[in-house]
Order: C-alpha cells, then sequence, then structure tokens
C-alpha cells in the first residue's frame, strides 16, 4: 500500500484543488514529450492581450478535462452504471489526449502555414503514434474517442453538448480571464449526470444548472472567444504569417526555429504527414515559443510590410476593428485599401495586408442532433429545450453571425 | 464627462475584478514597449512546472500593484492623510514601474550571461530613460522611489514590510499557484492602513491580518517559492546558460535570437549599460520566449552537455534533487560527480555541469529594521513582535537555511 | 483624527468583508431598537427549511445595501456626479430604513393577524417616528425614500431595477442558500453606474453584468423565492395564523407572547396605527422569536385543527405540493377536501385548513416604466431591452405564473 | 435503479455545494424530531451579536461533518484501508448525532438552569433512546463514538484532533462569521488521510495544510470563540437565567413556555434524566426560541434586576468587558459593585449581577495524548510536533489563559 502510495502524483490546480493522478500509465503518458508540448500551447492563443490571465495552457486544460472525468465516471459508478476498470482508464485516456494535436495559434496556423491537415487529423496521427509505441494499449481509448465502441455514453463523455471538455474550457477560461459571468457549476453538473439507454443525462434537478451552464456559455462567446479585440489580434497573426510564407517562397532570408522553418519554406499534405512520421515530430516540437520569438525578430525585418505588422503585434498596436451585423460592402473595404495606399505609400497588393474583412459566429446550443437530454422525475427523458418551461432555450440557441473589418488605429480616415 | 469616460481603460483582472486605470498618462506608460515586455516574462519563471498555472507575468502583476496602490491611497485620504494628486499619482508610477528591469528568469540570468548588472540597477536606468522620453514627468515618482521624498510613508507603500508590491505578489502567485495556504486578505490589510509620525501604520483591529500575512507568507516560501523541484529547474536552466556561454566563447555556432546573441557573445558591466542606451534597448527586448526557444533548439546541439541539459529541461526530466538541514559535505558531491563520469562517459569538467549544490533561505519577517508597526487604539504605536501577544513573531522569522545538492534522475546511486 | 477614528465601527460580512459605518448618527440610527429588532427577522422567511443556510436576517441585509449605496456613491462621484455631504448621508439612510416596517414572515403575517397594513405603510410610520426622536435629521431622507426630492436619480439608487436593495439582496440570498446560480457581480454592476439627464444609468461595457444579473434573478426566483417547499411551508403557516385568530375570537386560551396576544385577540386598521403610538411599538417589538415559539407550544394544543398543522411545521412535515401550469379546478380540490374529511374524520370546514390552493408568479423584468438604461459609448441613452442584442430580454421579462394545490402528505390519494 | 434515485435527497450547502443524503435510514434520522430540532439552535449561541452571519445552526454543521464524514470514508477506501458499508453507515451516524444533545446557548443553560446534566451525558442518552426505537440499529455507531469499537480510527474520524467535527465547524464557523483568517481547506486535509497501524494519519505532503489547520483554529479562538464582546454578552445571559431561576424559586410569576418552565422550577440531576424520560423528551423540545422569547418579555418585568438585565441583552447595550493577562483583583471587583449599588441604588446582592469576573482560555493543539501523526514518505509516523520543522507547533500549542471583567456601559468609573 505505502509503496504505491509514494507513487501516486498530485497536482495542484487553482480551480480544482489536489488533482491525484489516477495510475501510472497515465502518468507515463502526460510524461510523454507529445504532451509535455502542450505547456507550451496557451489555451487561448492572443487573448491574453485583452485579457492578461489568459496565459493558461492546453496541458492544464487536458489535466483538468481528465480530473473532471474521473469524478464523473465515479459519480455514475455510484448510481449502478457499469464502467470497468479498463473502461475508465481508457475514457479517461480519450480526454487527456483529445487536443493532443493542437498547434500553437491553431486557428491562424491552420490558415496559414500548415494549411494541409487541421488539428483533429493530428490528434489522432498523435494517438496511434502513442498506441505503436505503448505497443496497443490506447486502443480502447481510440475506440471510445472515435465513437466506435458500444457503450456510447463513454464517448459522450468526452465529446458532446455536455463533455468534460466544455465543462472544464469554460470555467477554466472563466477562471483565468476574470470573466465572473461565465462561470459554471461543473461539480453540480457532473453530480446529476446519469445514463438511460445508453445516452448521458441530466437529472431533472440539475435543470437550472444546465440553464445557466447554456447561457454562461453564450456570454463567454461575445465577452472572450469573439473578443473583438482577440479577432482584431488574430487576423493580424494571420496575416503576419502569410506575408512570411511568400517571403519564404520567394528565398527571402527569415529568422526561424528549425520547426518553424520547415513548414515556411514547404507545403504538406494530409499525406506527407501520414507517410512521413519525422513530419509529425516536427510538428510537435512547434509551440507557442516559435512563432512568437519569430514574430519579435521579424519586428526589425528589412521587408516593410512584414516588419509593420509584426511590430504592430509586439507593442499590441492591433488594428482598428468594426464589428457589424450586416455585411461590409466590398466598396467600403476597397476605399480603405486606397486610403493604405495613399497614407503609406503602399502597392495595393501590400496595402492588402492592412484592411481584413470577415465574419464570425457563435454555436451556443446546437438544436440539431447534439441535444442535452433531460432524465425527469417520472423517469421519461426530454430535451432541454423542451425540458426548460422558464426559459426558451430555442432562443439562446440562434446563431448570430456578425462581420468585421480591421484597418491600421493611425490610418486617418476621411469621409 | 462623457468625453474623459470613453477614455478610461478598464483590465479584468480574474482577482481584483475591473481594475480602472486611473488616468491617460499611467495609460501611455503601460503601452510603452519597456512595459509591454513585461508580458512576457513569467512573474515565478519556472514554476510553472510544478504549479502549471503558475503563468502570470510580471506585466499582471504590476498592474495589481498598481491598483492595490490607489485602493490604499484613497484609504488614507478617507482618514484625512494629506496626499495631493500629484503625490497620487507620482507614488502609483513608482509602485507600477517598481520591476521593470527584471529580465527573463532574472535569477539564473544575472548569474549567468548578464552579470555585469542587476534588475535594480536596470529598473533605475529604464525609469530614468523614461523620465527623459517624457520631459522630467517621472521625477517625483522616482524620488518617491528612491526614498528620497519628504513624505517617507509613501515611499513604504511602495517598498516596506507590507508595500503593495508583497500585498500583490503573494495573493497573485497564491491564487495562479493554487496554493491556498498563501491566500492573504490584502483589501482587510489596505482597509487597516493608517499613518502616524509620518510612518506607515496598522491599526490595531488589524492585528491578525497581519499575523496571517506573515505566516501565509511563510508558508509560501516553502511550498512556492523554495519548492525543491523549482530549485532544481532553476540550477538546471543556470547550467545551461553557463555552457551556452562558455561555448559562444569558444566561438561555437549556436542558435539564438538577436537579443539573446548579444549577451552570449559579450560581457557588459554596469558602466556599458550607462554609456550605451542601445545596450539598455536590447535588453529591454530580451524575454521568456528568447532564452526558452533557444534552449528547445539547443536540445538538437552537437554538443552533448549542452544538448543533455536542454533536452532535461524541455522534457521535463529534471535533476532530482535532496533539501537538507546541514550543509552539503564536499566528499559526497565529488562521489556524485564520479558516478557521472563513470556512468556518462564524462570528463570531471563535464560531469560538474550535472551535479549541483547550494544553499535557499526564507527570510519571512526580518526584526531589523523593516519593522511592522500597529497603531494601538491607545494611540500608541508598537512593532508587531509585541503587539502579537497571541502568536510569538520570532518564531516566525526566524531565518532557515536549507542546504541541496542536485543531480540527474537517472544517475545510479551506489552507496 | 485618532478620536475619530476609535469610534468609526466596523462590521464583518462573510459577502463583502469589513463593513465601514459611515458616520456616527448612523451608528446611532443602527442601534436603535427598531432596526435592532430586524436581528430577529429572517430575511427569507421559512426558507430555512429547504436551505438550511438561509437564516440571515432583514438586520444583516439593511447593513449590505447601506455598504452598496457607500461604494455606488463614492463611483458615482469619482465620476463628477454632484453629490453633496448631506444627500450621501440622507441616501444612505434612506437604504438603510427601506424595510424597517417588515415584520416576521411578512407575507404569512399580512394575510392573516395583521391585515389592516403592510409594511411599506410601516416603514413610513417608523421613520416619521424617528425623525421625530431625532428632530427632522431624517427629513431629506424620507424625501428621497418617497422621490419626492429634486435629484431623481438618488431615489433610483435606493428604489428601482437596478437599486442597492436588489443588489444586496441577490447576492446575499444566492451566498446564505448557496445557490450559486443566483450569484451577481453586484462590484462590477455599480463599477458601471452613471448618471445621464438625472436618471441612473449603466455604461455600455455593463451590458453583460446586467444581463447576468436578469438571468440570475430568474433563476433565483424559480429555485428559491418560490420554490415550491417554501411556498407549501408559508401556506402552512398561513393556515396556522388563520386558526389561531379564529380560537382567540372564541376566546379560547391560547400560549402567545405579549405582543403576539394584541393582534391574535384584536383587528386594526392603519388609522389605528397612526393614531396610536404604543400600537406601533408592540408591532416592533414582534419577530420571528414570537411566531415560532407560540407555533411550538400550540403543536400541543387542544383544539385538532391547530396542534395537527403547528406539528406539521415544526417536525417539517410540511404539505405535498403540486405546481402546474394551469389553474387548478375547482372540482380536484373539492375532491381532496372531501378525502381529508373522510381520513381524518374533519368537517369541510376543518378540512379545509388542509387544502390550499394559489398561485405565484414570477416578475423578473418589467417592460413598463421601470427600465434599465444603458448609456451607449455613443452618448446615447437606450433601454437594455433594445441594447442586448445577444440576448432577448423579452423573452427573460415575460411574466410566467403557476398554480399551486396543497394538501398533507399522508393523505391517501385515490384516483 | 430510478426508483431509487428519486429517494436520495439532496441538501444545498453554501459551503459544499449539493450534499447527498447517504441512504433512507440517514434520512430517517435526520428527520427525526430530535434532530431537526437542532434546526432552532445555533452554533454558536450570541456570537451573531458581534458577527451577523453567524445565525448557522447544529443542524446544518451535523449535516456538514456528515458529508466530510463520506468524504474521508471514500477517500481512505480508495487507498485501500477497509471499511465496510456497515462500519461506513456507523461512523457516518456517529458523526451525524455526536452533538444531538446540545441544548441552547449550552454554555449558560449548563451554568444555570440545568445543571445537573451537560450535554455529553444529553447526547448519549438520546442516542440511546433513538437506539430503542430503532431497533438496535445504533448500535455500532454508538460503538464507535464511545471508542468501543476495535477500528480505532473510526473513532478517531469522529472525535480526535483531525476529525470531521473540528473539519467543518472551523469552516463552517469561518464561513459564516466572514472571518477569511480562519479558513481551512478541508478537501485538502481529507485528501491527505490515511491510516497507518490503526491509527489515523497525515500523509507528509500535506504539512502545511495542518499548520495551517492549527493556525487557523488559534486565531479563530482569539476573533471569535473567545472574542471580548460575546464573552461578555455571554455573561449577561448567564445572570439573566440565574436571576429568572432565582425568582422562580421564590414562586415570582414568570412568562415562559412549557418546556422552559419545567427548568426555572426544579433543579434535576442526571438521574431524574435517566429516569424520566419524559424529562430527556422535555429537553429536546427547548430551543434558542423558549429562551430569548421569554428573555424578551422579561424585558417588562417588574423585577428590576431581571428587566434591566434583559433589555440590556435585547437592545444590545451589553457589558462594558476588560481582558488582561493578569488575575482581575478582588478589590477592583468590589469597588465595581461599589459604585453599581450607588448609582443605581441597588444592594450588594443585586449590584452582583452586573458585575461579573472570571477566565477564559484557548487550546488550540493539545501535546499531550491527542496528537496528530504525519506519515513521513518514509513509511515513519512521527507526531506534527517534529515533523514541522519549519514551525514551532510548540509555540501555538501553549493554552493562553485571559481574565476579565464585565460592568455596564453607563456606570460611571471614578478613579
Amino acid at each position: 500500500m505505502n509503496h504505491q502510495l509514494n507513487k501516486r502524483k498530485i497536482i495542484n490546480d487553482p480551480i480544482y484543488g489536489f488533482v491525484t493522478l489516477p495510475d501510472d500509465f497515465i502518468y507515463e503518458l502526460i510524461n510523454h514529450p507529445y504532451f509535455q508540448r502542450l505547456r507550451h500551447i496557451k489555451q487561448l492563443g492572443l487573448t491574453n492581450l485583452v485579457y492578461p490571465g489568459a496565459l493558461h495552457t492546453r496541458f492544464h486544460h487536458a489535466i483538468g478535462a481528465m480530473y473532471l472525468m474521473t469524478e464523473a465516471i465515479s459519480v455514475l459508478q455510484a448510481k449502478q452504471i457499469q464502467i470497468t476498470e479498463e473502461e475508465t482508464q481508457a475514457t479517461t485516456i480519450a480526454i487527456l489526449l483529445h487536443d493532443i494535436g493542437h498547434g500553437p495559434f491553431s486557428h491562424a496556423l491552420e490558415h496559414t502555414i500548415v494549411k494541409g491537415i487541421n488539428h483533429e487529423d493530428i490528434s489522432e496521427l498523435l494517438m496511434q503514434q502513442l498506441n505503436k509505441q505503448y505497443k496497443g494499449k490506447l486502443s480502447l481509448a481510440i475506440k471510445i474517442f472515435n465513437n466506435q465502441y458500444k457503450k456510447k455514453f463513454l464517448h459522450q463523455l468526452v465529446s458532446s453538448q455536455l463533455d468534460m471538455d466544455r465543462l472544464d474550457y469554460l470555467r477554466r477560461d472563466s477562471f483565468f480571464t476574470g470573466v465572473s459571468e461565465g462561470v459554471i457549476s461543473s461539480d453540480r453538473i457532473i453530480k446529476m449526470l446519469n445514463v438511460k439507454n445508453d445516452e448521458l443525462v441530466i437529472e431533472e434537478k440539475g435543470i437550472y444548472s444546465i440553464e445557466k451552464f447554456i447561457i454562461a456559455r453564450r456570454l463567454m462567446y461575445w465577452q472572450v472567444y469573439l473578443h473583438k479585440t482577440v479577432v482584431s489580434a488574430e487576423n493580424l497573426l494571420v496575416n503576419i504569417l502569410v506575408r512570411a510564407k511568400q517571403l519564404a517562397a520567394k528565398g527571402v532570408d527569415l529568422f526561424a526555429t528549425p520547426a518553424l522553418s520547415v513548414f515556411l519554406k514547404n507545403n504538406f499534405s494530409k499525406k506527407d504527414f501520414i507517410t512521413r512520421p519525422d513530419l509529425l515530430d516536427n510538428f510537435a516540437s512547434l509551440d507557442d515559443y516559435d512563432i512568437f520569438t519569430s514574430v519579435k525578430v521579424w519586428a526589425k525585418h528589412k521587408d516593410k510590410i512584414l516588419s509593420m505588422l509584426c511590430s504592430n503585434l509586439v507593442n499590441r498596436k492591433l488594428f482598428r476593428i468594426e464589428l457589424k451585423r450586416e455585411k461590409i460592402e466590398l466598396s467600403s473595404k476597397k476605399e480603405l485599401i486606397k486610403m493604405c495606399m495613399k497614407q503609406y505609400k503602399f502597392t495595393k497588393k501590400e496595402a492588402s495586408f492592412f484592411v481584413v474583412s470577415g465574419e464570425v459566429e457563435n454555436s451556443a446550443y446546437r438544436t440539431d442532433n447534439l441535444k442535452i437530454n433531460i432524465l425527469m422525475n417520472s423517469g421519461k427523458v426530454i430535451d432541454i429545450a423542451e425540458a426548460g418551461d422558464q426559459l426558451n432555450v430555442e432562443v439562446l440557441s440562434k446563431t448570430v453571425k456578425k462581420y468585421f473589418i480591421c484597418y491600421p488605429k493611425d490610418l486617418i480616415i476621411k469621409k
């Protein structure tokens, strides 16, 4: 007993207190370089430019989601839901690794220098790689992750409207940003979990916690995930990476870490990643540090476009951004580009790096196949949209789309 | 009124909620590149290897200390202590900039590649530089910072046993590490502040909050600041930087950002910093990113010592560390070095990069000239050491020194 | 300075920390027996039967609302809104005394043994009484309380959709019940207060906090204020008091404190209260203790109706309650009464004490004249219902009415 | 499964969130009138006169301690400590009922009108009574409670330096008073529990939490449990009850509830309680309401001593109290009595009701047989007093005795 005791590891989490690692194999996975790299990838990318506390990493989030999973499983077991030890470990591994494929500033990266493959694909490749290294010990976890296992509710714990991923990230993002409107009672929701007909359900008593969860998510979208200054900063980074890749393609000399260099100078397809394990490893050594360090050095690059964009990001002189309910008219975008050309002596191509338009949308609660099921005291299972008679869930679930346009703060607008 | 209103900026802090920036000049200082760089310097260096939430930056701490200062000043003014608007701004600036000279991983840096000058000196040089740029607008702030202003208590708000620096960092470090034992009631302490004979004092009612503050500080020392794994990681980084500088001196090719490169290849004295503003600017562009990115690249360097040390840090295979009350005997250190030589086929010089010894000490409450004064209900002022009859402050204030020795985890110890 | 210092009183509040009493006159008012009696009147009546922590008193709530008022006024003053010292004190007194007229279990009392007058009227009579005792020192406070003062926004701080009363009670009720869904960020809302055209407004930045406030209020209605078990308990108490008054009218001997006895044996009109100060004083000596002590003794009364009702309340054998969206049909009520008659050998009159029907409704945000005004960045003032484009405030503001019927838990229902 | 589910009851606790009642028998015990009466007995008696939030009841505390017990047992079971289902239930019942014998304002009561028996004895009598009613189902619980069961550590969970009673009351008292200095991390301590050689121990990692626990307890003693105003109020109540009993003995007519009346008019021994179950039932119907209601009525009694004392308590005009490190000299007490005689025209006997002296002492950590054992990583078990090298536990554990004297606030002191 004592021997085992000394090996159980504990991680201090400001949100949950002591998090005990459930077993030795999971401890080994956490120590694997693939997982340790998540220490250097911020969960919310550039959001710390608006909320300075938002520096928490995908590492911390994955540990948190794992913790909630162990809580959820033990609540279900106490309600006589059969979950074997093997299933417990596999489901825990599935949630631990659900984001393993994320790169630094994923959104920006996937739209620019790593275009051929998305993080979901990389997650799967990395899991398979680990499965190979650990001789099949992740097979069940991968099955559950891909929803190919018979007990469907285990997958729902990993990925659904109420999965442990969301429960952790909403609470964690709210904690570190300080946006208290987004705080959710993850422990209360978890205590209300149950399984009926192999589906994850919430007991009727938990209905208010779910309502609050849906509302909190909506508020987090507008206050954090789609905060206009964050959108502006991300678009600045996108253009930086686009420009850098352009220059690299032309053979212009660019400071970069070796890992970043590979992606600046080449275009890879998903197939490349599958066939070349070195590429996967190279991707797995990229993190926020590679990107930001390069941006800092590029701020003094002789290419005026690149250096201007970079120094704007480093010194937090972000684009001004306008968010509107209506589509941005093409003419007004053209007008802004013209002004840039004039004021900064840019060509049209150059100027277009400084005027960005696009759209963002929330998607708080989808009414399609991703329902939240409520187990009524009567034993009936109904969707929250019908059960919550006090709140019109439809209203909350409506997708809101907004359009934005960005341009330099010091651009003199003539109207 | 409205116009002014739109310009008042608000920062969301998970600890204090909304922090309102007091005025436009302070807003300008915060936007200065010297200050923005603090966004990329973690307050607690490598501590996040033990407490994954501890990623908060010196930027965030400085904003927090500034917030506490505005609170403290308004509490004192409500108690009829005269503080003019000019003094208010100057004291606020002094606390905002108190750590401006910190580099990345200060402790490690100052013992290795930037040896000639410490962060206090650089803080002062940077403040003077800013004072020049802003045409003397920081003169009073600098005077207060250096304790050359007639109202001594203003300096004590910036630097003393109960300054706003400590009140913020203890609470902030406790918040982000999740070490709840260190939580202090900064608002309660601030509400109890007063001034008597130009000295900052605590009203008698606040005595328990102060006792708890002293205790919390002690616990933070042992659980966070001197946590043995953190000490081990820091010593690993020290040796990495020492080795890198050695190699650079020999002309070995080393990946590095331009800013870091300068310090790897040269040795500068304090005088150099004073006479060469470019050097100060170069220092001011160094941050955590420069260091860690280089370490990551060096992990594949052909120098075996450097690559081994670096890959240990990147993959969190830290030194094993033993913490003892007695001095480490020289013979046992020599023994460990010998084992390293044998196991890794190192020369003695090489092996000594992998065996580190040293000492750490807390210094919770110094009984010398840095007292905490209590204003008794009777009007008398006495030191907390005498006032706290329930607690033996002497015991708490005793300096505890511990000795440590580090060596590789996979070193096979034969006894 | 020191002298004054010793007299400033501090109250420890688990919600706000240290609450400093603003001045000596307010301290005197708080020490007045009229105000001290609020220590013995629970804010939420019988709610502690469902939420055992909900024992907080009207005393504590009044102190809390006073604290928020001092915060709000100092925020407004910092924004250059003119509020004189005299107005500050008067507004603070107005909020402190806003609930002074509440009796024990107000709702139950006003529907039974103190029918002729409501707590609002008594509040006003008590304030006038205090104004007499303190020689007109409350005149301005009363003017503001009654919205007869020129600066309308001062009244709005005391009574409006966003007054300090609501901000405190929502947060306090949420804190003590443990219903975390109701937590509101009172400090964030207060920091966003401003005045425009003599109207209290919220600055645009605070819009999400207001949305969350409206939602929290709705959830508190259904989870706390209209919790069905609480409704059931209150109706039980109503019937106890009705029965006791009936018996008293018949001259049956009943244990009661002298203060309660007066109201059991007589019916008074508002006019009686105005003309007889002794009556007001008698009312002001009634509190929760008089009611509950009597109920406990009555549980052994020889009147079977009274003793059964009382022992059900004391031993928490509350009515079963059904809450429905449709009106309760008269026939089903009659049916239940018949069952009671049969099972307990009651007459129809007696049985009807055990079958209660009625309705409850929330009223979260009224769209009529009680708007929440948002001060947009543009300087325009609009209603939150229009400003909150992410949330359909109309949906939230819709009044929901529910119908209930109660009957004994051990009644055997035959269908 | 579903059926069982509907019966599991949940209680909302502001401290722990949802508390699930473990089984039906415990639910029945909680519904028993003996237990429900604890709803009307405040945990901290008159402390709410100083900390207005401190209205929480022994009912709430017992539920909280029960919750911690279920947590502790499941932590121990996860560490392979054998605890059967039957033992689990029994230990849980033991903690639930550990304070069942407390009367209203226990301390005051046991020194005045219920002198012959203390609450520990009554607890045991009530448990035996319940055991009879439930046909022996509490036998094991009683055995564990009395430390007569073979597994000693189960008793230690109920009663020892680190029992669930203390863990709950320190945290709960701290929560409701708002004295944040007393907050303890009960969940962290519980996670560190283990059993070694049938003794409850704390794992080494938890040593700082224990240190903080000891410190918090000390601060709670001086800030709450022995707060001088609380001591003053309690002594006022003691004298009220002494006077009332004196008058009752003389046959003076006194308002009182029937239950209180019995104790005012008679003196009972422990033997009486054992032989007369009606007496036990009578005691079990006494609560805070009986006492305070009577005090309120007595405030208008024609006996000048009684009415003065009572009206001082009701209107919170408490005795002035002086707390000293030295014994109060008899001469100064006599002097004060003389002043009372003169100022209020009292006889010496009467005056002595208004001058009270006595002593209070903390007893934070006793070094005798009630140790806190630490399980070192090495496997050795040592006492915290030796293990905590950073803190001198001896200093903290020293008993501090203080002496007090009380007299009326309006007494004119001539020196």
